[in-house]
């Protein structure tokens, strides 16, 4: 077969994180103790109560097709979870979703013709640019700086808005630096993509795993959004492929058609099993898992910092640090080969995150317990003394 | 908000067995009880033993993300399952995908640029037209006739090929005719394609659920296939949503980055579930179901044919008769309407299938139980007589 593949296929980098963790198993398949900070989810499994009603849900051979945009008792758990954050979401407004990538891909049908052009952050998470690229639009990264916390101010958009330009995708909590949009600059943004006709697309996938959250959610701040959410991260429940979008009423009918075409319904069992997700009893089991990642960013940090490191901004939510680790003279995906291969310790690269200043920082991620973080930072304080040495 | 959704949003149609659904919906509310020969889901629930498995999977915390392209042991399953149809199949060439919705999306990521041009069949499965839309592409319908059991020949598709043809998207059995694509037109279609640099994609979804299939799958005809399946037909794993794709090995790595960035990974519980739907013990409900769904086909197109309806072409699996109306005088759409709210019997009008004669044809599926079968042969009796007395 001499097929030609799409273009796109070959835009696509691959991601550095996949040989880190080839490395890692390898490691590991010798006989070696990995610390990972690599992993880009939560190491608890689905919280008891969750899994519980899963179950029941099979017995009760709830194993069929649901409503293309989700059962309506989802619908309306969600927009009641949104009336305890004091704003009020139509369950019409909300589609479940394969995931918040089944989101992020109706979204991006929905709003983007081939040619259009969609602002990504940079850094940000690396498939964003993939979703506009299926659909043939161009995503256009747009450089944040540690002075912002990494997030765009209306200046960097404008700088890169142009005709073609369809909206912009931002994050609050963003991957990797977990820094959040502040509210006034959320609500100018908003305002000017507005007044250009744009669509401003808001990922909150890290909702609820906050520290001190300037908002609840950015639709308390202005209600030009279209929301993305997860069940991933606070509840847990990545390996379940389940999240939901929030639209304006106006783009209700062309999502409906896209779920109903592209996705015929997200998964039943685990519909059923999200709504124990917001019961009181799996409510304080997120609740203190939250908790936990907010004591362990407290532990990675300092030990970080007292080891030399530079952290640019502290995060305000999400489970990751972005680590500024160019006083060790070497570039990211480097230091991370050398400190896997010889520390047997694991972190991802800023390359895998965009271009500006890639090669300076890489994303530590605390998804891995109170000793494994105390292991890790041995290690690294015995690798930068190492340094230190050969250095010299 | 006043943005301007993507064009492809307006060229999707509404299903017409949506407003049969709400109708239908309306009429049980109202107390009457309706025959349901419009839904295109099996009515058994899932097979107990992948109940279980799918509950001890979750018993056992597998709630986490796996390998973009499934577990290793599913795709050996998979893999397997092709040998005992005497095919080779490399676990490599095999991604678990989110249900062949996510197999389809992946493959139109994969082979379409925005511009290229995708061969449908007309009728065909209603979605098709909206992933190629999806990623910027155009679907190009094919008619098909009756005396081709409505599968196209080569010269159907030469006839439409263009320079901006890229491939055909082909199923076998079809949905909503049950006919499969003749070994030898299949051969000379995939070499006739693969001439022209193109690629070839094969439904096979409805695999198993067939009478006498003149061969087990399109891969022991010709390897130049993208090959899409599904666990929700023949293995009755739909609100599941797990399916999955083949691929030659040249579409592996393109296919892996498309699956790691748009999908991250199929749901978890359900590929540990579907490992028992390759055992012995569900093999044998599958098969006992397949049985079943040929019993109904035989009663329903018998009783069908007594009434005086015309079925052109004779299912080779799948379970859907598409039934000639045209005797009624009516416009499908009109004796969908006029069965449903008269006569209480729904079935799909053939607009949601194409537009090649499709006012002539309505899809009647088998999946409700042969007392219902009977029920609506029953009415539609009625229904005859009463058409013959108003026709008077």
């Amino acid at each position: 077969m001499v097929v030609q593949f799409a273009k796109r296929t070959s835009e696509i980098a691959p991601f550095r994180v996949m040989e880190v963790l080839k490395t890692a198993a390898e490691l590991e398949s010798a006989g070696h103790r990995v610390v990972h900070f690599e992993v880009g989810e939560p190491d608890f499994t689905t919280a008891a109560p969750i899994i519980k009603a899963g179950q029941l849900a099979l017995a009760n051979g709830y194993t069929k097709y649901t409503q293309a945009t989700g059962i309506e008792p989802l619908r309306l758990a969600i927009s009641a979870h949104y009336k305890t954050m004091g704003v009020s979401v139509a369950p019409e407004q909300i589609c479940v979703t394969s995931g918040a990538s089944a989101g992020l891909m109706m979204l991006s049908a929905l709003l983007l013709n081939p040619q259009d052009e969609l602002l990504i952050t940079d850094p940000g998470y690396p498939c964003n640019e993939v979703f506009a690229r299926t659909v043939g639009a161009t995503p256009v990264r747009i450089p944040t700086s540690s002075n912002n916390r990494f997030q765009p101010v209306w200046e960097d958009l404008e700088a890169a808005w142009s005709a073609h330009t369809k909206g912009a995708l931002l994050a609050s909590p963003a991957n990797p630096t977990g820094t959040m949009l502040e509210a006034e600059v959320l609500k100018h943004l908003a305002a000017q993509i507005r007044q250009r006709d744009g669509a401003l697309i808001l990922d909150e996938i890290y909702q609820g795993l906050v520290s001190e959250a300037p908002y609840p959610t950015g639709l308390s701040v202005t209600s030009d959004l279209f929301v993305l959410n997860s069940f991933s991260k606070f509840f847990g429940m990545t390996g379940w492929r389940l999240g939901w979008i929030v639209v304006p009423h106006a783009a209700i009918e062309g999502i409906t058609k896209l779920a109903q075409n592209l996705f015929i319904s997200p998964s039943t069992p685990a519909q059923y099993a999200a709504l124990a997700a917001f019961e009181p009893e799996a409510m304080a089991i997120h609740e203190s898992r939250a908790e936990i990642f907010r004591q362990r960013q407290a532990l990675l940090m300092n030990g970080l910092k007292d080891l030399g490191f530079s952290i640019p901004v502290a995060p305000d939510g999400a489970f990751y640090l972005y680590v500024d680790v160019s006083h060790t003279r070497m570039k990211s995906s480097e230091f991370c080969h050398w400190l896997l291969t010889k520390h047997f310790v694991a972190v991802t690269p800023g390359e895998d995150f965009g271009d500006q200043d890639a090669q300076r920082y890489v994303r530590f991620a605390f998804t891995t317990d109170e000793d494994s973080i105390a292991l890790g930072l041995q290690r690294l304080e015995q690798a930068m003394t190492e340094l230190d040495v050969e250095d010299s």
